[in-house]
């Protein structure tokens, strides 16, 4: 079964093939979201990027990778994302419990520049079942045209198998000031250049109304972006006008009343939900599910 | 049907097979300057090389891909040039009623040196339906002789299945003085050299009367290089006595004025045609359409 | 035949395919502590990091190839791992008689920055009916990105035909202090990296209770880390909470006494094993089948 | 149709397949020279490497590729090369009527170091019926590995469907002085090289008579090296003692009178011919048939 | 016919198909050595290392690619090694006459750093009818890792066709003080490389006493190395405890009496012979075939 609201947003991927379709279509109709058009994913990369002391100790039980397909599948969540090793070491037990999406670039905390190393391939992705493949892009980065060249080949090979495709596109690198990062006119810029490499999935950073680029500033002139839901309209504009999915992630944990806030920006800004991770899984179990069903309200308009 | 001028522009594409013929025919038999042998080109890649904000804000409809493509249905135009994801989003919806470009390399605005990434591949233009391929080359650039054995890859793998090549030749680079970018003999040397890759369709920029290299200023004394069409037909010369199709780009927008006296230029000069993107989109839809049409009737000698 | 705790290790390893599944039984029901989830292994790739002599000329019969495979049997060792020369050399003598893991790539003296080459392949280890395949990592290395996609594309064709993958994460590199190499946060970092980027075997040093890294320090703070087998534990935890093979190395050659502790301290920290070379091959042949045949009753529990 | 001479010479190339020695016999037999063993190679790359203007701004028929392909087959001689482009534009018209060389790298004025980039493939000599690819290396260089990498891929690809292969050897690049370039060492060192990459004809300029490697000086010790004819002996000696073909390149436009002498020392000196491109097409046509003419009766010894 | 010495040798090569095994049995059985597992290897390269003036003009004949292929049959060696050009030039007219070696790799003089260009394939050994192609690596060199995976790969493919493989393992490098080179403990190392690597027969350099690694010193103390042979017998140890084929290089031209003795040094340490190429061609052919003829002999035990 299907809603329209699902449809109208898979009518917008003209040209994939049914099998892309199909895996976006699961995604979109997973969990309590599920047919809304709205979507909440679980993305558990920290123990790559920060190890796993500082992304699991603080609650024990994550350091288990059940622990994760687990949280997604109570929560009713819209699909869970992690590296090779987390995946493979849950894939068959959750088998067709909840829609995974394999991370297949990966950084650390020693690793020199911005740039990822591809850690999993499109094959994993079919042999594990997932229904999409995540990626990492670098706007600003000294290597983002390898970057950019490493997922067009693995778009291309993926939507060939019918999987579809998240860009995580994460403004950084030696010729972008770190005060740039979170620019509005940045943000929008990235999320662009995902739609225009083809991503289904879109994943950003929630923008400030900071304005880095000086070519760009009179564009933003005249116009108060204050208010964070106008910011995130103008990333979903940046889209082609809405014709693609983003998601916002959340950021490094924080106070729960400030995630609520986030969850609400974006919905009425026309985003199409949250990615949040550390903000679930470094919270106690109980907590972390309280958190996820008031988001899923707030989506739902009830909050 | 054809016309005498179409088949004898095809005649000089002597090596080339039916397929490429076939869609350099598509491109010259469509749109309003059907089978005159002149051509106007719609490119829509501002977003990628200058983001999204700085390219359509200043008309917001044309944050829409589909905005695009019925802009050069409706101005009755020879073809319409973007990037994967800006083609993606109308392939299906738009398909047959305008031959398409898909552009397969593409800079952004952190992009250090000067290259490009290469974004998408011959597979995506052939299941998109596109009658070429465009890639820009950087003479004057560190990297040029990476971008030169990648377009003699990409050209013969398109042409091997039938698709045309488009190569945008614009000297920049490290080895190249700015004052240089647009000179004559500068110009008309990256026009040659595009040629010489096996160019089905060249693009270049109007060049200046300024002479750069000290090694060519004797091939150029004694003429006199004032007028514009003289200029054009200059290039039109080093690219192969004009055996292959050249068309010029008209740079950042400008005053009507200035846009149609280039046109005439080319025309008068032997060039084939516009490829004419900012100074259509961004101005409003009724006011880029009156120019267009009064371009289509320069090209036809009627202005 | 099998064990229930051998069984319960390979259920674990709930998305790989029965061909690498048996290759882990085979080297679990191995030797001496076959059936019993522990092992101990035996790597003889010094002569290529330190070469012949500071290797072998303390105990000359340990140049000839045989002798190493002839001490891993008659010590009833789970697995001989070594590089390519080492094994060809004896694999059609003792073939079958004992696992083996061919060392696909290797440094050596004379070797700038922290990298390896990779000196053999996967259809060597297939001609050579090599058990598995192992891999160094220099986590802090400025190529480590490198390595982790060289590991990703070797583990997938290994798997593929049924070899599994035995991953060396060696912190090492210009972006880590020599002081933190042995850190405990570093070391289980290291593991942790090893286990998403889908190793079956994890190979890591004994960490001291140093804390390298200022992120890291809040995570490890109000813990007592006096204990080895605390920290071995940790690393274990950090190996998807015990969910991967862990085997530590001994390192240089060193007193009896302190093997014989470490193990105890492997053993009670919930590790799998040793992997022991430079102890072994440097002593005469019966004072390591002595320390060995000891190390076999310290894993059974009974020292 | 052939002759002894001919013969003789394709007896040298005894390893090579009847394919190759199919092209080389065709190059042999064409023209006016056919049979006599001598050859004269029309090359047109000069568009590439400084630019349309100055190649032929000073004989303006020759910006179109037609007037090089009747120039070659009007005034008799063995073979044409040219890059991709300019052989594509007449490849059909002029198809069987005289023997070309695809020169499959290019340099231009903007290039920094000494390397070329590789601009067409053995499969566009294939489809355009070519006899030869033409590759340019420079010994000197330090990307000359890359160089002789690059061409010992593509002489077997090429060699493996029946085309021969034209090395053109010329000593530069940063561990070179300007002064070596031409020295009789080098030059002699450079034919060399070609020779043991397998070029079935090797492409040389002219040396003079200084020695520029210290080690080689007490080679040429106690020998009059100040005769022309002695020092194309010598090269051609250090080209297996004249088992393969050597032709020697003219060098910038210069007198007539100039190129005439060089021709009758090539021939003294018991080299193959000459390889003759702006002393032909910077000419008049008249001048240069005239000249053409004369070169050929100086091969046949009759001038 | 073969003999119990051979079939020694050919026994340790336990992991090598019959190809292998037959290509180096043809070499073991060749000339007058022929089935007493000495060897004497006429190798020619100098010309791509040296140029042809510094290889050949003290020796005119020897410019001719027959020349060499005529002495090594006239003198009774056991394989003649060369780059690609050098054999393709005689391969034909003494097909089967003498095993030959295709030298795969090659350095020249200009060439910056340590590494050699790979200048021929393993498709040219077949093609040629080589027994084994020969592949240089330079420990302690910046490339070394480089070089190491081409002969990786080299290697393998070699094998999978019944090509043997010479590894020429030369310590060089930026990383090894020239005062290193020839050192006793970095000459065993690099042979013990080779081995590793999977060499069938190892090419190394005569060492001297010096030790050159402060690591290695200690290992090295309290033996006399004084004595060549001894230092042979080192390396041979080094080798596998004597399961690999090694030869010795006899460096540049010298007197007569040092290369008998080096000879009588290398037979009585137990190394498998000699690879001998200035020594050589670069006398006249009567004193070379006596000086080879005296070398056989040493060889045989009789001088």
């Amino acid at each position: 079964m299907t809603t329209k609201a699902v449809q109208k947003i898979l009518a917008n991927y003209e040209s994939d093939n049914p099998g892309v379709k199909a895996n976006l279509h699961r995604i979109l109709m997973q969990g309590r979201l599920g047919g809304t058009g709205k979507l909440i994913i679980l993305p558990v990369d920290q123990g790559f990027e920060h190890g796993p002391a500082r992304s699991f100790s603080v609650n024990a039980p994550a350091y288990d990778p059940h622990y994760h397909y687990q949280m997604a599948i109570d929560a009713g969540l819209s699909a869970y994302a992690a590296p090779l090793g987390m995946l493979e070491a849950g894939a068959d037990k959750f088998a067709g419990q909840i829609p995974t999406i394999l991370k297949v670039n990966s950084s650390n905390s020693w690793a020199g520049g911005a740039n990822q190393a591809v850690t999993a391939s499109v094959d994993d992705a079919l042999r594990l079942g997932c229904s999409a493949i995540g990626f990492t892009i670098y706007p600003g980065s000294d290597d983002c045209f390898e970057m950019m060249e490493e997922i067009r080949e693995m778009r291309a090979e993926a939507a060939s198998v019918g999987i579809a495709t998240v860009i995580w596109s994460y403004p950084r690198g030696s010729n972008l000031p770190k005060s740039g990062e979170l620019a509005l006119d940045v943000g929008a810029y990235a999320a662009h250049m995902a739609a225009l490499l083809g991503a289904h999935i879109i994943k950003v950073k929630l923008p400030s109304n900071h304005i880095e680029q000086a070519d760009a500033k009179k564009c933003y002139e005249g116009t108060d972006w204050s208010a964070q839901a106008d910011r995130v309209a103008h990333v979903v504009q940046s889209c082609f006008a809405g014709r693609r999915i983003v998601v916002f992630s959340g950021g490094a944990a924080k106070g729960a009343d400030a995630v609520y806030q986030d969850a609400r920006d974006i919905r009425d800004g026309g985003g199409n939900g949250s990615i949040i991770g550390r903000n679930t899984f470094q919270r106690p179990r109980d907590e972390a599910l309280a958190m996820l069903d008031k988001l899923v309200k707030i989506y739902k308009g009830k909050e």
